[in-house]
């Protein structure tokens, strides 16, 4: 009663990208949906990116002196409603405890949406002096915004994530934080993902609400959408004067504060499928990859089979022992055709072949997932040489993703042009004076919001007219439909 | 105002441990208290405890195939009601959301007090024939069980843990594994946290609330009593037949799966801190510990005060190049008789003392945080007598627990000497004839539950009297008061 996979059952990704998503997450098994309205189970081949991306970010924050830690997930609803518009940004999406067994609450708990509140509350306790600080902590923990229309890995009611706070006594010591944390996510997308994002500032209306400013990494997907990756907020001190979080400075005045916050969540996961995958299942690059190479001996019940799974363990003992993550399929009950297509639709960056032919020969064959190309490998010091393939298939994933990204993104001089390239599927650059009534109209007529002015074009001016009000504007911002 | 701290501030353990405890978890930074009743924030310090604890037992649970996943954290009441003894278990700790916004729900969620009826639900659609067994997966996550009296780490009504869930097909199978988890958690206290517990079956009436039989690893604290420190459940089928857990046999036949699961909290922490501590503070056994030595130059303001410094860095990196966990404190705002003090309530295993003196002598100086005993060691070869060292420190917290655990733990004979010894702070092991009734009385009368029968005892037959009812009794079975 298997659940059997061919290859002709999967949606084609060119042909409907929301629906090849759906298809491919669930039979790569990267999640199950859930009876739960608006929350998915991220099973183990998930997890696993997961896990990797938690291993890759930790070590870049510990490296900062940025500590783990843990905090209550119920939080007073009195909290969230301290800061202005940190409440009014969050209210649509809590979810609310109005009692325990029969017990009625007074101050409602809501389910943390975000955890500036709680752990800003505890903060003004932990600090009393400029000694104590910087405050520099971080938690792994799942978080609660009620979503009406959700997407696995994309948009759920429940999702995983890290959350970094940090407390500075002055603000350039903040700012240098928020932009180390946008470097970390920037590293993070580039060098593991083998995704190139676009890094930049949000506008005020698509800022975290209670921030004074935020800083965004969004990716562009084949169809032309964007999709918000992770962020880094200036939270200046919002936040400390709702809590007053403070200290007595060197002349002993009351001091507030400056902070960040800076958060990356699963949707990593879902970014990595839709920009990787293509019609036969995910890619994974290998600096993420879960698995990096799998053998898939060729057994044909003779009387060399043994001597081929034998040859298969050594080559899979080699690559262990350099450090690749290596898997043998000596799975027997299933023909090496359908072994085949799970293995990409599982998107392992590399597949080994191994039969009697590549056993008299002393070479084993290489297969890449992203190209399809072939070759044969003598065994003699192999592993070096399937180390240097993954490089490369990394290297041109990075490629790949970032020719992509340049061919999605189009730049427009008037608003018909603008219209045309969000219609056609694309990122729009164009000016626009800044003005929210302009962004709240581009965004009625054409449903692209602004995603964000590219960092280095932060302190430059470029002179030229606003394409919907057509008065003066000093930048070029980055419009697209959003995920 | 920074916050001092002086050691005659600190409750002795041996006069009221209830305070002392209390005070280190504070002082220590293991956590602080929240404003949320029955959370506590898990601070850097504490949190590294449970890092380091994730560490291993996840290596643990790898090498043996578990996966690591993840589920959703809110679960529809009638999932919760479907196993007839779990709802009853569970129902007075359940936190309950009604509604979300301003929708009323019809199956109201709960937050999870345990994964195993929202996973099973899953597990039914994974497993269509027994090559889709065994299923081993585990989840690192928070739990909610409403808790009125709370203790940090010990009892809170928010806690982390990891909840490993199997399946299997066979009855065999699954016994092994639930075996298997256990001596994990063995070897876990054992050789990391250097407690020895007492590990065995629990009764009837203590059981897991929907499982066959609950295996536990009872701690005995030094005040004599018992703390469960964590479980391993035979499920049976239990679970199984409620959620229609099974698979078609080789012959065709629908057959329920046998499963399994088990679970470690952050609760080990509040362990480490009951059974280490001592006076003055936390003792860390070294193979668990945050810090495994700290480094404090003694500097005089004298012009050998650079080269100290300069000294105390190459201790730092040739410590840190043989993998010793280590810190140099080189803050000069407080005398060296505070910083000792604070490195004692920290419980960091070793200290460095280096100052001019030694850097003449071409010494450096270490003292033990367990027995404050001190050594000069030359500076040739040091590192490996560093290293000898924390691993004496660990044997000996080792053979200090095991001493403690089997002095704390007494023999009745009769109900008179079960009395008197638990009320004089004992563990006590006596026979009891395994009637829930007699459980009960003794519970009532000394507030002392049944902990376990050992498993060495498990499989043999030890003839006596039960020390209530006097009728006849098999096993001599573990008693405590609990934490």
């Amino acid at each position: 009663m298997e659940k059997s996979f061919e290859k002709r059952d999967l949606t084609k990704k060119s042909e409907n990208i929301a629906d090849w998503y759906n298809d491919v997450i669930l039979r790569a098994k990267l999640c199950s949906y859930s009876d739960v309205k608006g929350s998915i189970v991220i099973r183990p081949y998930g997890y696993a990116v997961w896990e990797n991306s938690q291993k890759i970010l930790d070590t870049m924050f510990k490296s900062d002196g940025v500590e783990n830690c843990y905090f209550p997930m119920l939080i007073p609803m009195s909290f969230i409603q301290k800061e202005k518009e940190h409440i009014e940004g969050f209210a649509p999406e809590l979810f609310t405890i109005d009692r325990i067994g029969e017990e009625k609450l007074v101050d409602p708990l809501v389910l943390r949406p975000t955890s500036e509140t709680i752990m800003y509350k505890t903060f003004a306790d932990w600090i009393q002096g400029h000694r104590d600080l910087p405050i520099k902590v971080n938690q792994w923990c799942n978080i609660f915004r009620a979503e009406k229309r959700t997407y696995p890995f994309l948009r759920t009611s429940e999702f995983l994530w890290q959350e970094g706070h940090t407390a500075f006594a002055n603000n350039e010591d903040n700012l240098q934080m928020v932009f180390r944390a946008l470097n970390w996510y920037k590293d993070f997308y580039e060098k593991y993902m083998a995704i190139v994002p676009y890094i930049g500032i949000k506008s005020q209306s698509e800022k975290f609400a209670g921030a004074k400013n935020t800083y965004t990494v969004e990716i562009v997907c084949p169809n032309g959408k964007a999709l918000q990756a992770c962020t880094s907020h200036d939270l200046s001190d919002h936040f400390a004067k709702a809590f007053d979080v403070s200290f007595l400075n060197e002349k002993g005045e009351k001091t507030f504060v400056h902070q960040s916050s800076f958060g990356l969540s699963t949707r990593c996961i879902g970014a990595l499928v839709l920009v990787h995958g293509d019609d036969l299942g995910l890619i994974m690059p290998p600096a993420i990859a879960p698995i990096q190479v799998v053998i898939l001996p060729i057994i044909k019940k003779t009387e060399t089979d043994q001597e081929v799974l034998d040859f298969a363990k050594i080559v899979e003992t080699k690559l262990k022992e350099i450090g690749i993550k290596t898997v043998v399929d000596n799975d027997d009950t299933h023909s090496l055709g359908y072994k085949i297509n799970e293995w990409e639709l599982k998107g392992v960056p590399l597949r080994i072949e191994i039969g009697s032919k590549e056993l008299e020969n002393k070479i084993i064959k290489a297969v890449r997932r992203d190209d399809f190309s072939k070759q044969d490998i003598s065994i003699e010091g192999f592993e070096t040489k399937i180390q240097n393939i993954l490089n490369e298939i990394q290297k041109d994933l990075f490629e790949k993703s970032l020719k992509m990204r340049n061919d999605k993104t189009k730049n427009a001089d008037s608003y018909d042009e603008f219209k045309k390239n969000i219609e056609e599927g694309n990122i729009v650059r164009a000016h626009w004076c800044e003005n929210p009534e302009c962004e709240k109209r581009i965004k009625e007529e054409t449903s692209a919001t602004v995603r964000c002015l590219e960092f280095d074009k932060m302190n430059t001016t470029e002179e030229g007219k606003c394409i919907y009000c057509g008065k003066d504007s000093k930048h070029k911002w980055l419009f697209g439909k959003s995920y």
